[in-house]
C-alpha cells in the first residue's frame, strides 16, 4: 500500500506540473510540440535530476511509458482549457504550487528509502519539487522564478521540517503526507498573494 | 558488423555536429577554446544525456579519447573553412539536420539494445538528436532552435515511427538507417526552406 | 595519507567556490536563500556533473551532509563580511581562481583513481574546475566567463599538463599538488589582470 501511495503522490505531481509547464509554455505562444517538450521537462525534471544524482538508473519515465502518457494527458487538458481560462498566470501558480508539494513529498520519500540523512532528504524533496520549474524557466528564457525574492524553495525545505516532525511523533503517514503537501501548497500561494519574501540582506 | 554500423553512424554524427557547433560558435566570434568547448557540447551533449539517463556509465567519451579526436577535427575543419564558406547560416543549418539524421538514429538503437518500449526509444532517439543543439544555444544565450517554429523535434519523431514500421516491414538494418536518416534530413531542411510550421493552436 | 589529501583539496574547493558564489549571487542582491542556492550550485557543479558521468553514484553530498555544512558556511563567511569589502568584481576573482586549481586537481586526480587516460583526466579536471562558475553563470543570467575572452579553461588544461609531467618525473604528490594548484591560480590571476587572451582567429 505504501508504494501505491508514492505512486499516487508522484503521478498527481507529475499532472499538476505537465498542466503547470503547458500554462507557461503558452504564455509563450509555442507551437504544440515546444508545449509538450515544456511540460515534459517540468514535470520530470526534478525527478530526473533527483534520480541521476541517486543513481537509481535507468530513470523512471525510461521503464515504463506511463509517465509520459500522464504527461501528454495534462498538456492536452491546458492546451484545451487555455482559451475557456482567462488568467494564465493565476492557474499556472495553483498547479505550480500543487505540484510543488506533491514532489516535495516524493522526493523525501525516496531519500528515506535510500536510507539518507534528514536533512539530505530534505534537501532531495526541495530539490525534485523545484528543478522542473528552473529548467522550465531556464528554457522559456525567464529568470528562474526560485532566484526571485517569492518564497519558493521556502516552502519546500519548511514543508521538510513538518514532515520529519511528524515523522518524529509517529504520525501515520496518510495524513502526515497530505499535511505536508497542504503546508507547502499554502506556504507558497500565501507567499505569493502577500508578495512575501526573506528579510533583506542589503543596506537600501 | 551490426556494432561497427552503430560506431560508424555515431561518429559520422559526432563529425557533423561538432562542425555546426564550431560554426554557431564562430558566429558569436568566440575565441578557439570557446569554439572547441562548443564543438564538443553540441557533438557529445545528446548522447551524454541519453547514457546518463539510461545508467550506461562512464559515458563512452570518457571511456575512450576516439571521440574527443573526431570533435577537434571536425572543429578544426570548420575553422579552417569558416572564411572560405560565405554562408554561415546555411552550412550550420546542413550540418545540424545531418547531425540530428544520424544522431536520432543511434538513440533509437541504443534505446532497442537496452529492452525499452518503441515509444521510449523514440524518445531517446529524439533527444540523442536535440539536446546537444539546445545546450549550444543556451550556452550561447540563443533562444534553443527547437523551442522556436522550425519542426525540428517532428523530424526526429516522424523519423522513428518510420524507423519501427521498416523494422515491422522486416527491413535490413542498413536500408532502413539509411532511410531514416535521410527522413529526417529532408524533413529538417524543408522545413526551415519552406518555414513549414505546426498548424497554431492559438486564436490570432 | 593520501585519501585524507584529496579530501583536504575538495573541502579548499568547495570552500573557495561557495565564497565566489555567494558573492557573485550578493552582486544580483539575491536573498539569503538564493545566496546559498548559488553558493551550493557554484561549489557542487562540477564534481557533480563529474561523478554523474563518472557513475560514481550517490554524488558525495548526498552521501555526507559535511558538505553541505562547508557550503553554509562558505556562504555566511560571504555575507557577513560583504559589507566589509568593497571591490566584489576582485575578491570574487581571487576565490574563483583558487576554487578553480583546488578543483581541477581533485578532477584530475579522481580521474586517475578509475584508470582514465591523462587526455581524459585532464578533461575531467578542467569540468570539475568549471562547471560550477557556467551552471553559476547561466543560473544568474550571466554570459558565462569560460565563453568570454579570458582564459579560464587554458588555466586548467596547463595545469593539467604540468601536474602529468610531474608525475613523469617521480616528484611526490603533495609539492606536485600545490604546484599544479598554484599555476592554475596564478594563469586565471594574470589572464585577468593583463587582459590576456587567446589569439583571435577572425580578420578584423
Amino acid at each position: 500500500m505504501k508504494d501505491e501511495l508514492f505512486r499516487l503522490i508522484d503521478i498527481l505531481g507529475i499532472l499538476a506540473f505537465s498542466i503547470a509547464g503547458a500554462f507557461a509554455a503558452m504564455q509563450k505562444r509555442l507551437d504544440i510540440f515546444g508545449i509538450l517538450i515544456i511540460a515534459f521537462i517540468t514535470a520530470m525534471g526534478g525527478g530526473t535530476l533527483r534520480d541521476l544524482l541517486i543513481g537509481d538508473l535507468p530513470v523512471s519515465w525510461l521503464r515504463s511509458p506511463v509517465y509520459s502518457i500522464f504527461i501528454v494527458a495534462g498538456a492536452f487538458l491546458a492546451m484545451v482549457f487555455h482559451n475557456v481560462i482567462g488568467n494564465f498566470q493565476k492557474t499556472l501558480l495553483v498547479f505550480d504550487s500543487l505540484g510543488l508539494g506533491f514532489f516535495t513529498v516524493a522526493g523525501i520519500q525516496k531519500g528515506i528509502a535510500f536510507g539518507f540523512h534528514p536533512g539530505i532528504c530534505i534537501a532531495l524533496g526541495t530539490l525534485t519539487g523545484c528543478f522542473g520549474g528552473v529548467i522550465r524557466d531556464i528554457s522559456l528564457n525567464n529568470i528562474p522564478l526560485i532566484f526571485q525574492k517569492e518564497i519558493y524553495a521556502t516552502a519546500c525545505i519548511v514543508g521538510g521540517f513538518i514532515y520529519f516532525l511528524m515523522d518524529g511523533l509517529h504520525l501515520h503517514r496518510v495524513p502526515a503526507d497530505i499535511i505536508c503537501i497542504a503546508v507547502i501548497f499554502v506556504i507558497r500561494m500565501l507567499a505569493v498573494r502577500y508578495k512575501l519574501s526573506l528579510p533583506s540582506i542589503y543596506k537600501k
